[in-house]
């Protein structure tokens, strides 16, 4: 990675801005993960240096995230007795990377696509929603806690309640928001520091803060180097945690980087990304850090202000280390519900009903599907959450591909185009029925094929006229399977059967490579048209264009 | 059912020829299943009356099959201490028929179309090499036995050998394969029977058996009615075993049903053939018989001899009580050899290598799948060859809607057609980028479509000229969903930063339906054109066609 001698006074302001934020974030998501404020400081240090030198995204945002800070806080909730919270979290981390590092070795970046968007969305829009609701007693000065919804709702039950507490996280929440509508960019962006500080003095100086949980003295900020505890049954215990956390981060990292490069007018490569992220955990995991992963909104920050290269990041480090040094003192007084406050306002930000609403308008069963994802968010577990998104999106596909449209078509007067007779007035010659097969012709859709084509023929005999030919417009068959092979060889039967002869159109490259292959054609001896309109046209007794002709560009 | 009054005769001699097949397939296939022969016998009597009342095929030869006898055998191999097989076969039958019958009232019938061919073909080709070699040691006289060939092995190694046990099946096999050449269909399909009734004869009244395991003088013959052991432990242990094959005994009869209604011009139901199945087998476990399906080699044979009614069945039923009768005493001394000889010579009948070799032909990654399920029914279980079956066949669904192919269309001089540029030799004009999207926009594939949309126009700049306009010819596209919509908006921006507009022709009606409910054409600006050629003809500065006018057919 080459010195940016001529964008590096941009990627420093750049770096400043992201910092200014990072910071609070940092310390809060710690602590959203169950751990102690300093392990978030250490994750923001080493592992974006790793990250800048191996990555490919000049505005990745990369750090400990919210998202990320809910699955480690369910995973380190069940830890063998005499492993602390911060040892499980360097385990995990290790693991994250370790996985990291074998997908990209195993080219396994393109697995990350069986995440739908509604699955995507669905899961990061429940988490958000549990990381808020996790905040609340935070926010409030009780005792719960939980992981889902229904165990935060038992906890309530027998907790009590801080009216003073209280009145630290209204009052910051209150500040925070008031900071957005205030209508200066650079006040929306400092308020979260701004915030950390002036609650620290306060805290520190007054008594405003006297029973109130506070963050507590830190140990020694010397960045605790060493190798995470190798203990066989603890990573176990820990790794499919860790596949979670590892494919989260990789797909909302990627989300991010994705959109923003193709904004950018810049080239992503996914695999690059992927060394990246995993070079990132595992020196997490050397220095005392946690799991990390792209942030969306400090990935948007990065963007907005100006940052044109990855040198960026190390630049965020630097001034993180100088932050720390400075924060070690006063961070022992920051009262906890103003860092409850700066997560629950962070996070809200990022949701928005109108995710649902897109959906559900466009396509009911997606719009569920997301909804689903959320609720098992709020009431299980993340891992049933993710495996739900998965194989709900995989059977939405199988579902859609096992329904398919065959369309009775007909010339629009005219032109050489045909459409559906149903949608629009167009002319049919009785010796030919002409149907468009609206789907690739696979397992999923194959046992059907005949009977909707019979279908079809009866329909063009009651209203058109007697055929002697079933003409396919094979245009948006974009696949044919085994199984779509033999229900072609089913309907080639049942239609020789009635007298009618089977005719393709308009077949592609790819898909009439593996038919001639295996000599199909000829076989069955199906003719076959360049056109649909060539195929409509064509006498009874038409030659059968030899399969040599279609090859020869241009001699038709 | 009516009676057919024309037709009786046709169905009675169809009902004597497959009778004469069903007696030693019904004996056989209960050994096979590791139950007595009798239960053969009772499953081919009042299950298909009750199929004949329910089911809808004509032509389906219902009673004990080969395929469910060895998941049979594989489901009894490990009963609890006390149940006998014979009242677990009696378990999994009514089980196999409660789970169809829910199957058919949950319409859930359209779910055996995840059994792809290649799935379906690997599994009955692994089954029926797995029987053939399962008999091999009752054929020579060996006492070893197992369910895979791991454990025939193993089992082989301590086993003995009996040189007159080995002869008579030998010999049995000898002279049905003889039968089958001499040319003659009457001698083909009654030497099963004739064998058996000469082998029964030898044994009986000659010393030629002695030392060679027999079936053994049989208890009563008196249809043993009654429910089968109602105890929940036993269900409970039983109830994936039944779900196996019930899907199975399902899928594969459906298979053979509707390739013959296909063939015969006639309209089959699944749901009825559902309940059909579900009644036959509820029966078979009130009646002291075994799960039964529709079996290959009986259908087709119904067919051929002419069968026009389901009333067929009903006639094969009498006549297999009148052979109970008649066979009660001799079966005794039937040679066990014979009998495995008529399993191997009736399955291996059915096994052809060209299966495989056809798929792996046609699409290596199919017919590598194949290979993979039979193998894994010979060497570990038919859950597991199942199971690999469907997820395999998804998987190679979603591989395939993974890798989008997008051509760069131009065209062929003197039509209104277009077609890749790669193939043909075609007219493109500079100011457009004519492409063809060869595949749904849904998830698996929409996070590539931005980068293989610019490398074309990259392509284009570079080999045509400088364009302004984007043209997506958009009829192979036969869905898109939220992550494809997404992926389109993306392409929108990716576009628009580069100075390009974004435009589709020949949207499918079904898509256009959707993106019109959201009003994303209107919001994102994008032109459409009822076909390519209007679309590339169109002026930089063309009107866009209202939305409404596609509506109004007949206006273009």
């Amino acid at each position: 990675m080459k010195f940016p001698t001529t964008t590096w006074r941009a990627d420093l302001v750049a770096g400043a801005v992201v910092a200014v934020l990072l910071i609070p974030q940092s310390l809060a998501y710690a602590m959203l993960a169950g751990l102690p404020p300093q392990v978030g400081l250490y994750a923001s240090l080493l592992p974006l240096l790793a990250y800048a030198a191996l990555g490919s995204s000049p505005v990745l945002g990369l750090g400990p995230v919210a998202l990320l800070a809910l699955m480690i806080a369910q995973a380190l909730g069940a830890l063998p007795a005499g492993v602390s919270p911060t040892e499980g979290a360097l385990v995990l981390a290790a693991e994250v990377g370790l996985l990291l590092a074998a997908a990209a070795l195993l080219r396994l970046d393109a697995l990350s696509s069986l995440l739908s968007v509604p699955a995507l969305r669905g899961f990061e829009s429940g988490a958000t929603l549990m990381i808020a609701a996790g905040q609340l007693p935070v926010l409030l000065g009780s005792a719960a806690a939980g992981f889902t919804l229904p165990e935060l709702a038992r906890s309530a039950l027998h907790g009590g309640f801080g009216a003073l507490s209280a009145a630290w996280g209204v009052a910051a929440i209150a500040l925070l928001l008031l900071s957005r509508r205030a209508g200066s960019r650079l006040l929306a962006r400092l308020a979260p520091l701004l915030l950390l500080v002036a609650a620290m003095a306060l805290s520190a100086f007054t008594p405003a803060a006297t029973g109130v949980a506070q963050v507590g003295a830190l140990p020694s900020l010397a960045l605790p180097l060493g190798l995470p505890r190798l203990e066989a049954a603890l990573w176990l215990q820990l790794l499919p945690a860790a596949a979670l956390v590892g494919l989260m981060g990789f797909v909302s990292s990627l989300a991010v980087s994705e959109s923003l490069a193709q904004r950018r007018g810049e080239k992503l490569l996914p695999a690059a990304e992927m060394r990246g992220l995993a070079a990132a955990n595992l020196v997490a995991s050397v220095t005392g850090g946690m799991p990390v992963a792209g942030s969306f909104s400090r990935s948007i920050l990065l963007h907005e202000a100006g940052s044109q290269s990855r040198w960026t990041l190390v630049f965020v480090a630097a001034f993180m280390f100088l932050a720390m040094l400075m924060l070690a003192g006063p961070l022992a007084h920051l009262p906890k519900p103003v860092l409850a406050a700066t997560i629950v306002v962070a996070v809200l930000g990022g949701f928005s009903l109108r995710h649902y609403q897109d959906a559900w308008r466009y396509a009911r069963a997606e719009g569920l599907l997301m909804a689903a994802v959320s609720a098992v968010v709020l009431l299980w577990s993340v891992g049933a959450a993710l495996a739900l998104g998965v194989v709900g999106s995989i059977a939405l596909l199988i579902q859609r591909t096992a329904q398919p449209h065959v369309a009775r078509i007909g010339r629009v007067p005219g032109t050489q185009h045909y459409r559906n007779v149903e949608r629009y007035a167009v002319e049919c010659r009785p010796e030919v029925v002409g149907l468009r097969i609206d789907e690739s012709l696979v397992f999923t859709n194959a046992r059907g094929l005949v009977d909707v084509v019979l279908a079809h023929v009866r329909e063009h005999r009651a209203r058109v006229g007697l055929p002697q030919r079933v003409l396919l417009l094979m245009a948006p068959v974009n696949h044919i399977d085994v199984s779509g092979l033999t229900a072609l060889q089913d309907l080639h039967a049942a239609l020789a059967a009635e007298g009618l002869r089977l005719e393709f159109s308009e077949v592609k490259g790819p898909v009439l490579d593996r038919l001639k292959a295996v000599g199909w054609l000829e076989h069955y001896d199906v003719s076959l048209y360049l056109s649909h309109h060539e195929g409509i046209q064509a006498g009874e007794h038409a030659l059968r264009p030899s399969l040599a002709d279609h090859d020869a560009p241009g001699q038709l």
